[in-house]
């Protein structure tokens, strides 16, 4: 079985090398979840208190409209982060529903901690903006895709960030992060 | 007339707390540069090695498709930033055009020095990863509003983050920002 804190740790190092007295203080502040296929991770409504770092499973967050049909921002596997981040950044109330597609393992930390870790740990900090700059340059790449109204690239933008996802979700889900119906996917995929 | 880098301070003043020298050191990384109406700071193709902040005036970011037609990622007025970021992160070559809709006056650090002064000064890391995140929320926003089809909250939220555009700018560009013909955006402003 992996150890979901050594998971962890390699993650870090990716961009920031640590000690192991770093690790250690950095993942005691972290919580491990263990979530089954469905449960729901975080409410529209509530408040999203923690981030969570994907140590096994996949999850989703979407949001849905007046008519009931989900649009999905994001999709969550090994090594991935996900979290409401407006609601966990600002404190206001969720308007994403995050849900697990199999059974998930999570390691999650507060707003509160991430925040006091920042401050504490300069490297802590450089691993945080390393993060979210990559993470708002794939959005911009997303924006321009949507824009050009090019469901083509979405399809191959999805494709290269997520390899493995068209084994483990079904079409319809991969329609509704497209911004596709399922026949346009069908014919995407051609 | 109003000095650059009081407003450079002020701009960082929001978020962090500068001594003297501090901010005297971080504005030696600054250059400043005055460009006409209809000048373009960053050609596609080439490497954007300069993050700007906007001191005065206004600027568009855009991506023509193969139809000579403009998408625009992102205005950007006083005490905003402007780049292609995915050049300015990565040093490949730039996707974007930026170019000036009115005169400017812009204040430009180099990546390399972004870098060096995240790497000297945790503040200066800290400022910078407020602001990134802050990007990548109203990115998320946009993401969102375009995969609903929703128009008329595209519209609202660029109404709200540039208040003063509608005065500044033809109506073609903010059309081309929301993602929709002309005709349609008469329509959402009724």
């Amino acid at each position: 079985m992996t150890d979901p804190y050594k998971v962890l740790r390699e993650h870090f190092e990716e961009l920031i090398t640590l000690t192991d007295a770093e690790f250690e203080y950095i993942s005691s502040h972290f919580q491990l979840k263990k979530l089954r296929k469905h449960s729901i991770v975080i409410h529209p409504g509530e408040i999203s208190r923690y981030e969570y770092f994907v140590v096994k499973g996949l999850l989703k967050t979407f949001m849905a409209d007046d008519s009931g049909k989900e649009h999905i921002w994001q999709f969550a596997m090994e090594n991935w982060w996900v979290s409401d981040y407006h609601s966990f950044h600002t404190q206001e109330p969720s308007s994403f529903t995050v849900q697990c597609l199999e059974d998930v393992e999570l390691l999650c930390m507060s707003s509160a901690d991430r925040n006091k870790l920042c401050a504490e740990m300069h490297k802590f900090e450089h691993f945080s903006r390393l993060k979210i700059t990559s993470g708002f340059l794939s959005m911009q790449k997303r924006v321009m895709a949507l824009l050009q109204n090019d469901a083509q690239s979405r399809y191959k933008q999805l494709l290269e960030q997520y390899p493995s996802l068209f084994q483990r979700v079904p079409k319809a889900l991969i329609a509704a992060y497209i911004g596709v119906s399922r026949e346009t996917l069908s014919r995407l995929q051609i």
